[in-house]
């Protein structure tokens, strides 16, 4: 089975957005065992939109759109598909009666053209769009299938990751699929797909591996003529996975490294304090970007200057000097000091040198000295990265999640 | 005029990288006036890649393809240039000389196939590639133009804003181009744009608004017979703007706000801390993103409890409890404690409700004190975003960066 996508809008011509939406269907694609070889863009023009939907439909099966379904003269996507697949739109009262119960409390909203969304071309089934008033529709006419959808990403994700989702499963399978996300931290991608060729290698379930810094996603895929059946055949790959990677294993599902760290310490009813300095901040920001962090996350200290690590942290002057201030002892300094002063049962203490320049023959740019500290005492390791300054940056704040979470492990 | 993107590469169809090559082609075409009508986007397959250019040589002028020009058997767009234009590829001696150049330094990478890179159609005019291996190509048969860029990013970007850039000049305008950038803080993209209009709606020279969180850039580009006539053309348009918005302007050219106000304190031999609530650090985060921020840039406390901000800034126990640790009061005694503290000239306290949940009928969701110090006191501003939590956090890292602008201009 092949699809493509179609995606309209003048303003991804005009590069003003960039077109992430056809990208997630690109992605989805595979997962159905659903060819993908083109991809059109075009304006909000229906000539050339209807030109691009008739190359699409003589050389694919499927066909997604995207945009074009919004209620203004410019989104003209439903008229193009109608003209493309020689199937007249017709009014659909109960798309009509949807849309006016979504302007109930907001009267001052409706306008006519709003009805514009309440037509369809008459093969289409309309899929409904609980983030917005433009429903999507499945049209499947002479074995063909035009599946549309609007482009706010807010409407468009959750209709392509639901209703869509399931209809190409049944599409392409005759059946329904399950899927599970195993997120795995501090071992590489290509470690990763190694030690579990023969599953990567395998066509149901299907393992696809995603590589993040310092941490790689195994989306494990199941087709079965129901969703339990689909269901129960992930139990196997997903126990081997777990049983292969057994504490790397992070989490399954949605939550992100430092969720799992801020529950970890959550269940401990243990608290966490941190110290930056090649970090500036970005450890503390990544940790504040989880909603509630500051149950467990009490606050951190920036030390840019080495006045500040002696003033605010109390690291040593003596270590400073006889071993720098980019050292495990001051690393380590770092995280006793950030603990102590705040009052936290975890610290953290993170200090380098970022780059571009600055390095040393025996430090050069990259490395990195992370400090912990937890109830059984301080410790700390050597890292060295061969990135940007951003990039040094990042994986620095990534390990220091990791070696945190192998801490609280522990305890 | 008419132009069409045609970006090679399985990678783009199976979602593994987004387009934004593509979308920058796309930002460039409307300020030489040429109209952009389609976008096709084909994998690593010969075949369809001839197909891709023969339609977009059959309905428009300039043809561009973005990527395929390495040295391995998946890299056809050369082939497929070659074909659709119906003019064969040459060995360009030139082109062989210049790449065993490039290996030279490094031979234990050179293989045979590195030598692809050295074939051309036979009307193609190379184009010279500094950042990589693979020159990209200019191909000029029967009328229609073909131009060939290399996929990375770090290669595309300056072929396409240099020598690209000036052939589309020349080509659209028979002259020469020559642009400014103005980068503005502090006020929104709707009145910028209805401030000068009159501007905006001008054909030569053009400028053309881009909004980012709290700044609004403006692109100023002329045309002009010679370059240095376009650069004459460019004055009365750059110096109106400069005179409209005044210090709104913070920059031309590539500083970002970070590095302008860190250029503003070094001028004026000042250090800076700053002590982050709601923003977690991410305001130290931007700061230290800039090599040398170390300069005038000594820390930060992230004081996300309140004890920390008692411990580490000194804020009064009273503040705390009479205000609330969201207040005018605290967002001040934050500011000063950490300058104080750290022995800074200048402070910035930020604290406020990023939300989802926390909010007040007087401190909704969103609500946001940014306190600043300096030379002459503290003093501090009331915000409120109507935004996502990451939304929140990141307009009050703006507009604490701002308000920072804004004192040091006054001194």
């Amino acid at each position: 089975m092949t699809a493509e996508i179609v995606s309209v809008g003048t303003e991804i011509l005009l590069g003003q957005i960039v077109d992430t939406n056809a990208q997630l269907i690109g992605q989805m694609l595979p997962q159905f065992g659903i060819t993908h070889r083109h991809r059109q863009t075009v304006g909000d023009n229906l000539d050339r939109l209807v030109d691009a939907l008739r190359l699409a439909l003589s050389r694919s099966d499927i066909v997604f759109t995207i945009g074009g379904l919004g209620p203004t003269q410019d989104d003209l996507t439903r008229d193009g598909i109608a003209e493309a697949l020689g199937d007249p739109l017709i009014h659909d009262p109960a798309l009509e009666a949807h849309l006016r119960e979504l302007f109930v409390h907001r009267p001052q909203f409706w306008v006519g053209s709003q009805l514009r969304q309440a037509s369809r071309p008459t093969c289409a089934t309309p899929i409904d769009n609980p983030n917005g008033t433009a429903p999507g529709l499945i049209c499947d006419k002479d074995g063909k299938v035009v599946i549309a959808m609007p482009g706010p990403k807010g409407e468009f994700g959750p209709m392509l990751q639901g209703p869509v989702r399931d209809y190409l499963a049944h599409k392409s399978m005759g059946g329904a699929i399950a899927s599970r996300l195993i997120r795995i931290c501090g071992i590489g991608e290509a470690a990763v797909e190694d030690i579990i060729r023969h599953l990567i290698d395998g066509s149901n379930p299907t393992v696809a591996p995603y590589a993040k810094i310092g941490e790689v996603h195994l989306r494990v895929t199941a087709f079965g003529d129901t969703g339990g059946e689909a269901e129960r055949m992930l139990v196997p790959v997903v126990e081997e996975i777990r049983g292969t990677f057994g504490e790397a294993v992070y989490a399954e599902g949605e939550a992100t490294l430092e969720e799992t760290v801020l529950q970890l310490l959550r269940d401990r009813t243990a608290s966490l304090a941190v110290a930056e300095s090649c970090t500036g901040g970005g450890l503390a920001y990544r940790l504040t970007s989880v909603p509630g962090s500051s149950d467990v996350f009490l606050g951190g200290v920036v030390s840019y200057a080495n006045t500040v690590k002696e003033g605010l942290l109390g690291v040593d002057p003596a270590v400073l000097s006889s071993h720098g201030a980019v050292s495990a002892e001051c690393a380590e300094a770092m995280a006793v000091g950030v603990a102590e002063r705040l009052g936290a049962d975890y610290g953290v203490g993170i200090t380098g040198i970022a780059g571009p320049s600055g390095g040393t023959e025996d430090k050069p740019v990259g490395t990195v000295f992370l400090g912990t500290y937890g109830p059984t005492g301080a410790r700390s390791e050597r890292l060295l990265f061969r990135n940007s300054r951003q990039g040094v940056r990042e994986r620095s704040i990534q390990q220091a999640l990791i070696a945190l979470r192998n801490r609280l492990l522990e305890s």
